[in-house]
């Protein structure tokens, strides 16, 4: 293939390639696709990645993303600001969003502690957390991490370090996901489901 | 989720959501893979779409995108110029190559004849491909369109106009794909390739 290699196109497609869950053939394909745009239309597209990095920042109180001072979430009057909920990436609290149930506010940490990748707490918007509580009138955190080693290892620190400051620490409950299978589910799930039963 | 519209962030995520092959939720991985990534790659990213179409263009013999005057199969002198082989896209010109096989040039006419989407002769480099084998001394034509109805009737549409040309047109095979399987290979691949048997 050496023959057609022509230069510009290739970056384009090595850009594609970088990206998590493409491989050559589809970085090629998207590369092709962007080279067919209309003009204007590959401007925009270059634009928009250029626009993203530059107007998005974290939120100054939940360090969610957002293009103003404050996201959406801290600045409404309408959200019960004396619960957070602790989540690892935005597309978490996007997640939580979608459920319509949550009406309190969020804290992103942007990650998880995770010693094998060189993540420690120092690493995490762990400070920004901490002075919300002591600055805000908290009464909950709910520490929404990931039910992964990572997650729990998180949801465990932090636990220990808002316990002493008289806050309720709860973590979302785990369990057989609604509409799964009791055969289907893993021995640690079903497990965690038995251990965290309700009264019927 | 209205709650959480980050205007910037959403027009990226529209962005990649246009992409063949992407949805809603990998064009938000996509889009927040990008935030991600430092001011310099974004850049970079941005930059690359851009200069693919700004630089690259169709090289002046056989329409393959080049950044160069001519592709580097055109400049060639080690390919055989008397024998050309018609494909639909530079990427199937791209698979060509990657036989290692075929040392001729190339036409790509950019699309296959389909009235359903309103594509008829004129919007192909098919005027380009008359005057090649006018002004050049061409002895074969291999017609490598695709094995569908577009194809084959582009192929058909051809062959037509260059049989009185007294040139030699010829098709790709039709068979059997290496390392298939008899039961598995549909009615129609079957019968072509019993059509088109050799002997032995």
């Amino acid at each position: 293939m050496a023959t057609y290699n022509v230069a510009p196109l290739e970056k384009l497609v090595e850009q594609f390639e970088k990206m998590p869950g493409i491989g050559y053939k589809t970085a090629q394909r998207l590369a092709y696709f962007v080279l067919n745009m209309p003009k204007t239309e590959a401007r925009a597209f270059s634009e928009a990645i250029i626009e993203a990095h530059e107007k998005i920042h974290y939120c100054k109180i939940c360090c969610n993303l957002t293009d103003r001072d404050l996201c959406p979430v801290c600045q409404s009057d309408k959200r019960d600001k004396s619960t957070i909920c602790v989540v690892e990436t935005p597309r978490d609290a996007m997640a939580m969003e979608a459920t319509n149930e949550y009406k309190g506010t969020y804290h992103v940490l942007h990650g998880a502690i995770s010693p094998l990748n060189d993540i420690g707490p120092d690493e995490l918007k762990i400070k920004e957390l901490l002075s919300r509580l002591n600055n805000e009138n908290i009464n909950e955190v709910i520490m929404a991490t990931n039910p992964t080693v990572e997650g729990d290892a998180t949801a465990m620190y932090l636990s220990r370090l808002m316990k002493p400051l008289g806050i309720r620490v709860t973590r979302l409950a785990y369990g057989i996901p609604v509409g799964g299978d009791l055969e289907y589910a893993d021995q640690v799930t079903l497990a965690r489901a038995l251990e965290g039963r309700n009264e019927l």
